[in-house]
């Protein structure tokens, strides 16, 4: 009775072992969620005082593209912090970075159509091409590299007919890494050679440590016509709950035909743009801070982490995660098992395992994720519970 | 470069026109909206206090499949009012309403798959099917017949391999008809004698005058692994952009499914979900009040009308929308020549052509669609309009 799509669509790798996490809970354990993209940074007051402050008398339908206010302060930001030339004609708000995929590949994707996505990758992405019925073509990387981008002939060898667009996340989840100037120019490069679209998850766009740049594809004017940008204020303003994201996109077509899809759902949360609109007008106010913070708590995983023995990683240049190696043959085993036979002082922690971001079979078994969600205290506790599971997973075994 | 679907998901026949009342707007012309399902009623204060004093930290991640709390407030409300036995781990929330239909629909059907829906309809089905690469199979109903369903045998007439679900509006938006028990039965048997699915659109479901039945397909016990009901707050609490819907299904598998499809977009927006709670757990404070005013002004239009040469109303039995016959070729040109070429004291009304709610070419296209969205006053001035606008059309010709 259940359709095909609906036998097929993955659980999400990061979701599914929750139940394992809640039954810990249940005896009493504390755990610490460095699975989730879910910060401890408090969202910022001024984000929730037009939230708070909402006076309409009617909690009405917005725009189904979102409200000119939002899409004014988008592009305004956009074009002061990176020198850009975006109209607000050029925004469209979605509900979430994850609808501003779907609206993407539904809009371009014929089903059965290819999309380059470079593994591993946002586990997600997998669920939406379901929905949109499209085939994901993995460009592999690996830990050992970085997580950087394989030559140009590599990738361009995957490409054939059925192949209409790359997706690219830059600063990575669930990676960390931050593509340089030069793997931009050689993705934009193949996308005009081989007539492909270029789809940008850049929810992570200033998240970028060292002093490293901060870029967009959308410095690309020249290729302007098929590019398109999916971004969100989930991460950068501290509120997944809000359900704002956003596609920016000078190419009018498109634009057009996500319209469309989006009087479907007829708007996104009107009060929430309120509050995305504030955040990206004071951006100033909160936002290097919290950047500062994240580089921090890179810093103290990327210490306590090296000292492991058995465990590879390397610092991750951006976002907030790190894809480490573990001396384990399966991630998920161990990280289910660390929440059902494991506690140190009545604490123990859950990572995400990454088999489940990549596309290929057999892939990432030994490697989990590790999201810098929680202060320095919270991370050395969780580093040092890490380090005697991987020692008693090991003498259990 | 363009999908197939995306050149074929249609433009919202309501939001369509929205462009020529814009430049009516620009020109200082009062324009009365009776063509969308926005009410002027009040969002009542109890649903927005909460959302005023959100005090959480952190603008978090809620479940995927809504928060505890409000998915048993609207259990307790199903079970109180409707007499049900509805278990929380029955009730998913949604985006608003039309993702509670998407997800149904990729739930169940595979592309290509028909679903019957009586016509004509809430034209977003089309959209959402159009994702979902659903056919939809019309069942014709007139205005002459109340938009009443035809007999078993026509609608059984249309069944074939391909079909595997009916979708079921009532209380009707856009005719506002409420089906009688002995069409529930029916729709029901058909269901159970073709092994179909049958999901309910009940956003209305209190929306009934004259002291009609308000009931649910919820009831049939008998027959609740192959029911599932798609319902929103939009309506219920005059909070159109709180995007909060959701399903209520006993099929354990059917719920697994969904909540794949609902992990894929994470949650539904956090803060609303704590007004949405409120107000079901303080419906009675102001339901009633809200469902007489609907049932006042349903008085007062069709007062009005009825009273117009050429124009063919029924009195509508629910929700707060009615479908009439007006005497003009195309109700289409005719709603764009009030915004374009008519006013009366600086002001004109908006009604939405029915033609993009039928399925079956060429249908409707004398019909519109008026909603009871404002208050007696407006609705009083804008029939007189109409009424002068349709003499002077008249003329025109």
């Amino acid at each position: 009775m259940i359709s095909e799509k609906g036998k097929t669509i993955p659980q999400s790798p990061i979701r599914m072992l929750i139940p394992y996490a809640d039954e810990a809970k249940a005896r009493g354990i504390h755990v610490y969620h460095l699975n989730i993209g879910q910060p401890d940074i408090k969202t910022p007051d001024l984000i929730f005082n037009p939230i708070r402050r909402f006076e309409q008398e009617v909690l009405s339908y917005g725009p189904s593209q979102g409200t000119p206010m939002l899409r004014e302060a988008i592009a305004q930001y956009l074009n002061e912090d990176y020198s850009l030339n975006i109209e607000t004609g050029d925004v469209f708000i979605t509900t979430g970075g994850s609808e501003a995929i779907l609206f993407l590949m539904l809009s371009i994707l014929n089903p059965g159509d290819d999309i380059l996505i470079p593994e591993p990758f946002y586990a997600n992405y997998n669920s939406i091409a379901c929905i949109a019925g499209v085939n994901i073509v993995p460009i592999t990387t690996s830990v050992e590299d970085g997580f950087h981008l394989p030559p140009k002939e590599k990738i361009e060898s995957v490409v054939t007919d059925k192949t209409k667009a790359m997706l690219i996340c830059t600063p990575n989840n669930p990676t960390g890494t931050v593509l340089r100037r030069d793997e931009m120019d050689m993705v934009v490069d193949i996308a005009e050679k081989n007539d492909l679209w270029l789809f940008a998850d850049e929810v992570y766009r200033e998240f970028v440590f060292d002093g490293g740049e901060c870029s967009s594809f959308l410095s690309y004017e020249s290729s302007q016509e098929r590019i398109a940008i999916a971004d969100s204020i989930s991460k950068r303003f501290s509120c997944c709950g809000a359900r704002i994201g956003f596609i920016v996109t000078k190419n009018k077509e498109l634009y057009r035909t996500i319209w469309k899809f989006g009087m479907a759902r007829l708007c996104p949360p009107t009060i929430e743009q309120y509050g995305a609109s504030a955040g990206f007008n004071h951006r100033h106010e909160f936002l290097k801070d919290m950047i500062k913070e994240y580089e921090h708590r890179r810093n103290v995983v990327y210490e306590e982490i090296q000292a492991l023995e058995g465990v590879f990683i390397l610092k991750s240049e951006g976002a907030f995660y790190t894809v480490v190696k573990l001396p384990v043959e399966d991630s998920e085993e161990f990280v289910r098992w660390m929440l059902t036979d494991f506690e140190k002082d009545r604490k123990t922690v859950m990572l995400a395992p990454v088999a489940g971001f990549y596309r290929t079979p057999g892939k990432g078994k030994d490697e989990a994720r590790i999201a810098f969600v929680l202060k320095e205290d919270d991370l050395r506790d969780a580093m040092d519970i890490l380090k005697e599971g991987l020692h008693a997973f090991k003498n259990k075994t």
